[in-house]
């Protein structure tokens, strides 16, 4: 499909910064005509004080990569919004390839809401989920895995994430599509050939075996990372469990602080546990303190029980804490009888310093208050969640649910091809999975793509970006 | 205090845009060797793709308001974090004064934490709250006044609050004081001539008694406007109350609606309400969504309800619902006789639909679900906020403690002294009367000024403000 139909002439605008009180906030707008929209609103401002750009030309003739401080005002009344500094990006030489701006307005929510209702009125469009990137990949300033890259990017929860998005939004997985893209188009022009003039060499091998085999293996491993790009991207939830009292919260804050983490709090109604993501061995745990168990009182604490439940079975790895002081109890016991499979149970006897008792077999000793114990229990913690896989990885590591399934189709049908090959299939059948595995490399990186396509991968993207 | 002293000469750096994910967060340098230490961990990039800046000087020789596009690199390692967009000011243009830059990285956690880690590790420290306009207020690019506008601007709730802040940024207070001090130091200057040749003009008036009544007049409402800046920034607070399910919810819902606010949900252990700040008639008003009323059946209800009524206490005024299909019962009639005082509770007869009851005297009928009568109850709510009051003000409005503290030292000055001539007590003891209102004005707009004072001031801006 011609990248041109899904391209859309408007101009956009969206705040490109959290939403909150802060220093500064950034409003972003791009389009053709974006810049003489804005110079609508927007009234430079001399050097007074010597923080303008006296003498500088008007937005409309700025030069691209420059800012300008001023002012935006109500175009009919004149009124003052806020001061600001405005980044000009020119055409070809801007992130969506388009005529861009960003505003730099102070970050107060009412003077956001005000700018971006003057913009709408101006005549930008609120941009959608991804757009500003969309336009990028449009106007080709990236393929389809850099663009996919920079909302992994934006996602990237621990150190390592971030390097790996970071790799693919500098194109290495587009490099490596690209090399297995000419190692099969060689291929298939040997087919051709082969098909063209059949009387030739019928001894010959056709294709090198050895060559289909370092393919298919080159899309094995690419397809591999993907568990790993998983893990590193969207974290490993671990919840941590145990009576009123055994120390949860003591631990959640003892992990927190080891790691100066942010936690956040869950929305709802009812809020019953919290969230807060650390990073143990580079992968982003995502670890949740939940309502303690105790034999419930009323129907308000059942149904808190039964929330926790549903976040324990959601969980990769459940830390049961046992407080060392009043040892293992009947509910304890309940617990671990349900949860037998031990791959996913770790029982931990807190409050060692508390008690004379000797850790149980099969408990693992923290003092979760001087955070005794803790360092060796992260050990413990990403040993589980690895199960023997290493994070490291020579080849770029893939994220996107979307690139998994098109390498399994290319690599489908590469095997399809080989199987065919041995079982003497004609030619111009067989051409026919080379030209599907190129399709579906192709459609990875955004050459052969749909609207469809399109909607599905930017509408899980920030607004405003 | 000499201005010199309080400086510090060193690097800073903070995150000036929200924590979160986003799609461009902002990272402030500033500091007179800012450009050199941070250029250790930027590299340029030649145009690929478009996007760069090929050709250009290296940050330490970039012009002022100009942008560069690159990487920023872990200095041994060369390991890339992030692509970036650096914004460089240079000193004497840029907000503190001195050398700065920002750097637009992605918004994404890990980047900004890894990225102020390499900062600290290149020597910058990072700044105090209010620091970036500290410096700024110290190398002159501010008075305080406008000091403080920038952090009311950031935390106005509305636009009218907005509104207010900017006048001050754009220094009207400060314009105002020096009036005035203008007005108080001509007459000094009389009553100085009168001290050094007191044998002249006997009968003459030493200073014009309508001169001293119009200074008197312009503190005197300058101060008054203090009630209503207070109002604008910091909003009004109302609880909605009631049993449970009278529709407090729904009509919590209704006003955030209408005002497309943002709630945002109370932190703490135990969240037992909403806030969610909605503009009527350009009021902020603060509206509280809390636990309904019952018969509490356990201590953890009861604890509930205790923390209801705190907030009730703390509240201005108090919208209390009643679910008309129910009518008024005896928990409803023990909490009106509790809350007597007409004047902060408003009765409200809500889902008029479902009930043929009328809705009684000294009630205001509403439909929380469909939004039936709300826009007349904001009315309501506005005129018992303001109680005849008006937001509209000739002068500057301020809404700093401070401000107000200092400008009524100024007014008790200036009637001491108009008392001290009226009883004849001798010029050159009723001088220090002047001068205090004068010391007193200078404190406002930061020409006399202590380190204490300033701690104060910028202790409760935003970091990275």
């Amino acid at each position: 499909m011609q990248k041109e139909n899904l391209y859309n002439q408007d101009s956009i605008t969206a705040l490109a910064s959290p939403w909150g009180e802060s220093a500064v906030a950034i409003i972003r707008v791009s389009g053709r005509d974006s810049l003489s929209m804005l110079s609508g609103l927007f009234e430079g401002r001399a050097g007074s004080g010597g923080r303008g750009n006296s003498g500088s030309p008007p937005l409309t003739e700025a030069k691209g990569f420059t800012m300008k401080h001023g002012v935006i005002r109500v175009p009919g009344s004149g009124e003052e919004i806020d001061e600001v500094v405005v980044a000009v990006y020119r055409a070809g030489r801007s992130y969506t390839g388009e005529n861009s701006a960003e505003i730099f307005c102070h970050g107060s929510p009412a003077i956001i809401k005000r700018i971006l209702d003057l913009l709408y009125e101006a005549g930008f469009r609120h941009a959608d989920p991804g757009e500003f990137t969309l336009r990028a990949f449009l106007n080709g300033k990236l393929d389809l895995t850099q663009a996919e890259a920079v909302n992994e990017i934006v996602r990237a929860k621990t150190d390592r994430a971030r390097a790996a998005a970071l790799s693919r939004l500098s194109g290495s997985i587009e490099r490596k599509i690209r090399s297995i893209k000419d190692g099969i188009l060689k291929i298939l022009a040997a087919v051709e050939v082969r098909i063209d003039y059949p009387e030739e060499d019928l001894e010959e091998e056709i294709v090198s075996e050895r060559e289909l085999e370092h393919w298919q293996e080159e899309l094995e491993k690419l397809v591999s990372t993907y568990g790993i790009g998983k893990i590193l991207q969207e974290g490993i939830p671990v919840v941590l469990a145990g009576r009123t009292n055994a120390g949860k919260s003591t631990l959640f804050n003892q992990f927190l602080k080891e790691d100066r983490a942010i936690v956040s709090e869950i929305h709802g109604t009812t809020r019953d546990y919290l969230e807060g993501v650390v990073s143990m061995g580079d992968i982003p745990i995502k670890l949740y303190d939940t309502a303690g168990y105790k034999m419930p009182a009323h129907s308000l604490e059942k149904e808190g029980m039964k929330r926790t439940d549903r976040i324990i079975r959601a969980s990769r790895l459940i830390l049961y804490l046992v407080d060392a002081s009043t040892g293992v109890n009947e509910l304890d016991r309940e617990f671990f009888s349900a949860n037998q499979n031990s791959k996913t149970l770790i029982r931990i006897w807190n409050k060692i310093d508390l008690s004379k008792r000797p850790c149980p077999v099969g408990f693992f000793p923290v003092n979760a208050k001087t955070g005794e114990g803790i360092i060796k229990l992260s050990e413990v913690i990403v040993e589980r969640v690895l199960g023997g896989r290493s994070l490291e990885s020579a080849e770029p590591i893939i994220d996107s649910i979307r690139q998994k399934k098109l390498l399994e189709r290319a690599l489908g049908a590469l095997k399809d091809f080989r199987t065919g090959l041995s079982e003497n299939i004609p030619l111009d059948v067989l051409g026919v999975d080379l030209k599907e595995a190129l399709d579906a490399l192709g459609e990875i990186t955004g050459e052969v793509t749909s609207q469809d396509i399109l909607n599905e991968i930017f509408s899980h993207f920030c607004v405003g970006k």
